[in-house]
């Protein structure tokens, strides 16, 4: 039965009204993924929200709440006793932990960090050291580790021991005296082996491991080309930080993907899901590229204020300007998103600079041949003079090229000015591309027709 | 030593011209990756390329290929003798080759099918029945399966014998008597298990799987939302037909935002890498929308055409069009590509249309206001009339709005009509705005400037 399901929602909410034990409520939830309960809670009143809260496993609930934005989180544990709450923040993964508590106020987070059991609490504040979106902050502590002078028989019953509460097992960690990271087995290699092998002996020397003030974006790339399904992050040391497991690792890919495409059109960032954002955040965001590109884009005024003696001269001038900025700009928007997508998925890297506008200015005059011609048969179609034709296509074949190859030079310029080339965005190269192609235009204007 | 160091590459180029024994190459070459192999080939000549292919273990070489595209794949397959073709193919996931399969022409893969063994290559044909971009012909075949009724300690003993060659280890899938899919259990559980219980007993049975007709993106979406490393795949009588490991799915999300970002973008999706990629390819893809929205945009120089006297009378009103246009423009695109990306990673969904409409209007609006008052204050900083600078603001101010909430409306709209709506990119969004704006723009004037 889907949880959004109005039957089910109604049969939930009457259990909670009439505070049924919390055996039948766990019976009805139990089978549903911490998914799908979030969707659950999210249909409820924020009063329903805490009874169903306070009677499932803490188990589930923290893994539910791993589901909501931190101040989400937080709403929810405040209003829990200070029981509950411990004990969900004790089984929640580190990296969660990590990212609730550097979205609170210090006084919030000193308060609910007290509530943590040693060893976590000090992970914690050593994962919390690292900073925001480094593999460090977002790798989990609940790793399982072994010695490396241990036997597949010991490491096996050390498993038994700890594997239930280890949040990832797929891999066994081999360390050596002092802690630091010596190697890694999986769990089929320790099924696989001689009980008493020692794991020294066994273990895959050669692992790729990051550091932890590594950014999540980088880290995500090798996770991706490496086809890992966990990543160690190690300290400056070489003692293990933690573990970056693949379900993040997937967050991290999609979050980057949106935070570019927010980028590319034309808006800052928005870090939350669409109807958990507030229209003044949008606004914010927005507000600030619109502003940005305005004042960009008062030049192209100043521009034709120049040429306005040009302008009374020949009216049907001006009828062609619309055609020429756009195209002119979605020239320049085609070639700076497809090098902007390239260099963030790792295909396009600084030192191809060159070769890279060297193919988009070909690719760019390609493009533009084609389009000046078919731009100078439908001047002429509409019965403009010959002359006019010829300087609406000229600027046309000038104006494509020319975008074509700033849409590549700027992202990768801006990448090398440490600048986040998505920031180079569509409204920005369209408005620079406008202004070379106005300026164009009224010399082709000037040179072609006489003016 | 990274495999780009020249010193390295001259070696390994030496050993080659040599004819140096296969041990010392693959010695050299023991440790390193699938993906930092296929850097080293591209590095290397064609004839370079097959003879270190030719000396490498086939395990590594399969999974080396599976970094090139399906024609590079063919290209070197078709020129290995046939025997190290068909071990290097065995050996390959069955997604790799599927893939590969799907990309030749039907004579080219008859001859390659030919060299698989069985039940290989019933496995593949059975793949090849699903739709490109499914769940099934993404699939791997290479996992492990065992029957409900057997005890953990055959299916550890089942594990020894067959891990080794598994492609995917991390859960064991119980199968029925038909073969068709009853539970699953992770490895962990195996070996915590008591060694007589029946798997039936202790495998999980409610279990997430998806149709082998699914598309892969949604399959993605499911394999991020409930954290999973393998997605199992049945067909319509509940059998198994696969299982899509986390590492493909990496692979899948990568390429979704990849081909939304190029739609986005104005460009046709390209698919394969950015230098692997020919011109003729860009021209094509980018060519057919440079056209279209030419087409379009010719639209705009009608309407100019239309209020030639307005323009005659006032010249002035051309110096503003620029502005118009591209603000339009950018409110439009800003609005859609967040619609956009909100509807690919599920936040917004077909019911939640009007909610979004409703709330992209406000925000329009909202933006539009201080945009206008800042564009009257500019226009009359530069001298113009103040009915001329009424007009302009006039514009902005309905433009804005008006192109939100577009931006909001076409995307949802076209996904119902079953289109990609990331096809109603920026470049369409900004044309459909551009010719609104002018309208709006002249029958401002006339009504504020009695033209």
């Amino acid at each position: 039965m889907s949880v959004t399901d109005i039957s089910f929602l109604d049969q939930i909410r009457s259990l909670l009204k009439k505070g049924a034990p919390r055996e039948t409520l766990r019976e009805l939830t139990g089978e549903l993924q911490p998914y799908d309960l979030s969707i659950l809670l999210n249909s409820l009143t924020a009063g329903e929200q805490l009874l169903l809260l306070a009677v499932l496993p803490p188990e589930t609930t923290a893994e539910t709440l791993e589901h909501f934005e931190p101040l989400e989180q937080y709403r929810f544990l405040d209003h829990l006793d200070r029981e509950t709450t411990a004990g969900i923040l004790n089984l929640m993964s580190s990296d969660a932990v990590v990212e609730l508590f550097t979205a609170l106020h210090p006084l919030q987070t000193e308060r609910l960090i007290a509530l943590l059991q040693e060893p976590f609490r000090t992970q914690i504040r050593d994962q919390m050291s690292y900073p925001e979106n480094s593999a460090g902050s977002l790798s989990t502590v609940g790793y399982i580790a072994a010695r490396r002078w241990w036997s597949a028989e010991q490491a096996l019953t050390h498993l038994r021991k700890v594997g239930t509460t280890a949040e990832f097992y797929n891999y066994i960690y081999i360390l050596g005296h002092l802690g630091e990271l010596d190697g890694v087995l999986s769990l089929r290699q320790l099924i696989l082996a001689d009980p008493a092998t020692r794991l020294e002996k066994i273990m895959i020397r050669k692992l790729i491991t990051v550091p932890a003030e590594l950014d999540q974006e980088q880290a995500a790339q090798l996770v991706a080309r490496y086809d890992l399904t966990a990543l160690p992050v190690i300290s400056k040391a070489g003692k293990m930080v933690g573990v970056l497991t693949v379900d993040d690792i997937i967050d991290v890919i999609e979050e980057e993907a949106t935070e570019d495409i927010h980028l590319l059109g034309g808006s800052g960032p928005v870090e939350t899901p669409y109807f958990k954002t507030d229209l003044f955040t949008f606004f914010r965001k927005r507000i600030v590229w619109l502003l940005v590109l305005f004042v960009a884009e008062a030049f192209t005024g100043n521009i034709l204020r120049h040429y306005e003696s040009i302008l009374t001269q020949v009216v049907a001038l001006s009828f062609f300007i619309p055609l020429l900025v756009d195209t002119a700009g979605n020239a320049g928007t085609q070639t700076s998103t497809l090098v902007i997508r390239a260099m963030s998925v790792g295909e396009i890297r600084g030192g191809d600079f060159l070769k890279v506008v060297w193919r988009e200015m070909r690719l760019g005059l390609a493009l533009a041949l084609p389009m000046a011609g078919i731009t100078f048969l439908r001047a002429i179609m509409l019965g403009s003079q010959a002359n006019l034709g010829l300087t609406v296509a000229a600027t046309i074949l000038v104006i494509i090229t020319v975008s074509s190859t700033l849409g590549a030079i700027m992202p990768i310029v801006g990448k090398r000015l440490g600048l986040d080339p998505a920031v180079f965005s569509s409204p920005l190269i369209t408005t620079l591309a406008d202004a070379i192609g106005l300026l164009i235009y009224f010399q082709f204007a000037r040179l072609l027709m006489g003016l």
